[in-house]
């Protein structure tokens, strides 16, 4: 299962009741934070996000509505017992400020915390079924997109035809992966003479905050679900990227052009109070368009 | 008018949405806020507390559930347009947390901000009819209360008293001060002839986050309304001081050794779900007791 929900899908300041962005993805078993604005703890405690379950955070950027609630969540977390190991991912300048705001507080957090600052392209974390990426997205300060993507057999084995085969079954795991099996004497099982396919791996990808640029495609190229910011409607183009932003159309373009097969826009400005605008404009370049709503679950 | 209004009435963890501590005091045509946990900016949006009209801040001490929440309102009220000038009394070392936040997401705020650290028991602000001072409270890192008082005449003119007794109006203001009035011939118009007592100044003061000590009764002595912490019930005493809290029984006695009128308590530990023993235990002590309740306006 791979499946994203939403806590906060507004731009920089909250309003009508829609919050700075933070996100959950869950896969495999844990759940991934992705960005933390203000009030992240308290919308995870109303959407009944299990806290514990959480190992890896990812911070984009050092844009306030995308952190500034991290340190609560550290900080409650440590009074709440925690003592698992967390790791954050995140721009270099961020280990400062939390070391900075633990130190003044005299706080000793009772859980090891590791940061690992983000410093390229490539995978952060690869872990039995799983990877994580980061890739850059292009804003006014460094900002990074980051990419989930399932590891899974592409292959099912057929117990049935294997044996009929004289395939061991020791060979099987080969098998899911694509190989073909060679007998003692020789002569080859093809690997599709045993197996189907398997489900498909799934993959996400999150882009916040960006001017539209094509290189973002290549990055998210083929993902299932893309989040990609959508901060105006398609009539402040101008405005958007003198402020390193994205509309609507430039969302779905980019959709278009990574060969995704669906996608969520979120990161709304406050400008706007209602939101239908937003869908329907996404949804004339791109139809597989959804709103990014907050305490939606959207499953991969 | 002197009023507080409670937006977080809750102690570290954010619980039963009950919200980290923030109060703001409303006197003179002016907002002043009084600690700013983590969602302070929705709590305002949500009883529509108007930002415009705070010039002055007052941070007691850096544990995050006291101040988590002022960069996210100083960023918004920068996009939000503000240019008029804005204070924080603060403990030293907010000024390099706020500076370091600032600097890493390249913000430049379009109104100044005035950073005044706190160093001492006195007078912070003392404008025509208010004046703002601190006082130091007992808590595991330094931490301040703060005392909010009018400046008003004691007395008030007879308008027709005065005349008969051929007292200028130009002496008006004097005698609103408590001054008689000597006429050119040396004969004297004693005040209390001519005046009669004035509406009483009111006081307001704050004291989060402090273990019992009864100094602190002589630093709120007489005031109308007295806000002091009651983190536990009294069944906890121990357990407070050993995190440098108060209980219900602890704060009420402050409340009657300093001789106010009124107590209001909160920042309530997140075990507790129901308040109404707070109330109870405090009032047996201190009968005008109330809860400090997020949305309600206290007048003093």
């Amino acid at each position: 299962m791979l499946a994203v929900t939403i806590l906060g899908n507004n731009s920089a300041l909250p309003a009508f009741d829609r919050h700075p962005t933070a996100q959950v993805v869950t896969m495999e078993e844990q759940i991934f934070l992705v960005d933390c604005g203000e009030g992240t703890q308290m919308q995870m405690a109303k959407y009944k996000i299990r806290r514990s379950k959480i190992n890896h955070i990812f911070i984009s950027h050092l844009h306030g509505d995308h952190y500034f609630g991290l340190i609560g969540l550290l900080t409650s977390m440590g009074l709440l017992g925690r003592t698992q190991e967390l790791h954050i991912y995140h721009p270099p300048a961020l280990q400062d400020i939390i070391g900075l705001q633990l130190r003044v507080a005299d706080i000793h957090l009772p859980y090891q915390l590791h940061f690992h600052p983000l410093a390229g392209e490539g995978v952060l974390i690869r872990e039995g079924k799983f990877e994580v990426s980061s890739f850059p997205v292009y804003h006014r300060i460094e900002c990074w997109g980051f990419r989930f993507r399932e590891i899974r057999p592409f292959r099912r084995v057929n117990p049935e035809k294997a044996r009929q085969n004289e395939v061991p079954s020791s060979f099987f795991d080969r098998l899911k992966w694509g190989e073909s099996y060679e007998k003692r004497d020789g002569t080859i099982v093809e690997n599709q003479w045993v197996t189907e396919p398997a489900a498909k791996a799934k993959s996400y990808a999150y882009c916040a905050d960006t001017l539209y640029d094509e290189r973002i495609a290549e990055s998210v190229r083929g993902v299932d679900l893309l989040y990609h910011e959508t901060t105006y409607l398609k009539d402040l183009e101008e405005q958007a990227g003198k402020r390193f932003h994205s509309t609507t159309t430039q969302a779905a373009t980019i959709a278009l052009k990574a060969g995704v097969h669906r996608l969520l826009i979120g990161h709304f400005s406050s400008k706007y109070e209602k939101l239908q605008a937003f869908e329907q404009e996404a949804r004339e370049i791109f139809p597989n368009t959804d709103l990014a709503l907050e305490g939606v679950t959207y499953r991969v």
